[in-house]
């Protein structure tokens, strides 16, 4: 093929959008996502095994009859844990094959729209085909209300005030990690507490943050549950969960 | 007034809310934010002096004409340290006054959307006005999309990976704060950098992250600007601005 027919070529590609669906609520999606996922040719979204994929379930209002659509169904998420070779590798070939995917369609010119839950750049499996395949096509990103921001709506809890620092910290961390961190935090932000609750509770109590911590469950959705982190006895949470510790900087 | 009285008077007032506008692009605001921008009896926002106003300026494209709309003007804003009592004083009764002033349209019936930028939660102006009134009128907070998502996707920046954690710290620290917060983070955003550039920048180096460290200008807004930390030489940067520090966790 010569430059210019790559030239030609790459002129008719099609754009590849990583497209922000917030955190579960239809109506917390933007214009431009909402826009897109009503436009692209292709709507794309990840799944687990055997779910029907919960970006795709928050994005299903606006989604017309015979939409052209295309799931990708993830291997393993949270059987194996993460820094087994098993999970990279397999994981790893999964994203490869997902990217490979989509770049076809992008080269017969067609658009495709990844969606991603709650912001694209932020812990998104979206960034995982965005570095195969920004370079090579053209590329927009549509930044989306975090899952943690929908989670302190709901808990009506404003989490940093004046000059509070935040920190966000993923409850996979071991548990002395946890509160070495906590304890330099003003306001904090636990992600995926899941199957981590107990280890993350005891942090947040040895960091001396029990008393103001708060457990959301599915923040934004149909069965979201909201209560003090002190009250939560059990040893597990909902895949959805996060725990909030509100700052307690400036108030005038 | 009766008891009954005053409950029929409570059924009667108009809905607060507080609505987040995103970072700067009116596109990023979400459907619920441009629905109600749209719909609501009166739209305040806070501005500073001889300014149109950020969050006003947001949603303009939304606004048509003859919308009843309300100006609160910051009568201070960076001039005063916030740790002055003046600047707390003036700031304490200009939000009395503002949360006053809404709390008279709401007894009306009348309902009131206050605009702010980012996520009403997340450092916002709205804060100080929810906890005011939150306890006596009907309220709805509606998450938004926050500046440092705008920045990181307008920057290209997939902020955190894996298991990363994140810091967000005020540019306003000591810098001795900063470097010590810093070297806890895997990856980093440090907020309000505007005349703090010169001190962040140098708490960045000393904590070993400056190779990775973005500076964003009035992210996703026209002026915008982005360019690596390490070239910024001036000792102040604008009011939007605010540094970045990509996480280097987990590719798969």
């Amino acid at each position: 093929m010569s430059a210019l027919d790559d030239l030609a070529g790459a002129a008719k590609s099609g754009t590849l959008y990583g497209i922000g669906v917030g955190p579960g609520d239809v109506r917390y999606l933007t214009l431009r996502a909402a826009a897109l996922v009503q436009t692209v040719d292709l709507v794309a979204y990840f799944a687990k095994r055997d779910l029907a994929g919960n970006a795709r379930r928050i994005v299903a209002p606006l989604l017309s009859a015979g939409r052209t659509e295309r799931r990708f169904e993830y291997p393993l998420t949270d059987e194996v844990p993460a820094d087994c070779a098993l999970y990279r590798d397999e994981l790893g070939r999964f994203y490869r094959d997902a990217a490979n995917a989509i770049a076809g369609e992008l080269r017969l010119g067609r658009s495709v729209g990844l969606l991603a839950e709650g912001d694209p750049f932020f812990y998104g499996s979206f960034m995982h085909i965005w570095r195969r395949l920004a370079a090579d096509f053209p590329t927009e990103v549509v930044p989306g209300v975090t899952g943690m921001s929908g989670c302190w709506t709901r808990a009506n809890v404003p989490i940093t005030w004046g000059d509070d620092s935040l920190v966000v910290l993923p409850g996979t961390l071991d548990e002395a990690k946890l509160v070495e961190r906590l304890r330099f935090a003003d306001a904090a932000v636990v992600m995926k507490v899941g199957r981590h609750l107990a280890k993350v509770r005891r942090a947040v109590a040895t960091a001396g943050l029990l008393a103001r911590a708060v457990y959301v469950e599915r923040g934004t959705m149909e069965e979201e549950r909201i209560r003090p982190l002190a009250e939560c006895g059990e040893s597990e949470g909902a895949y959805f969960a996060m725990v909030l510790i509100p700052g307690e900087g400036r108030r005038v």
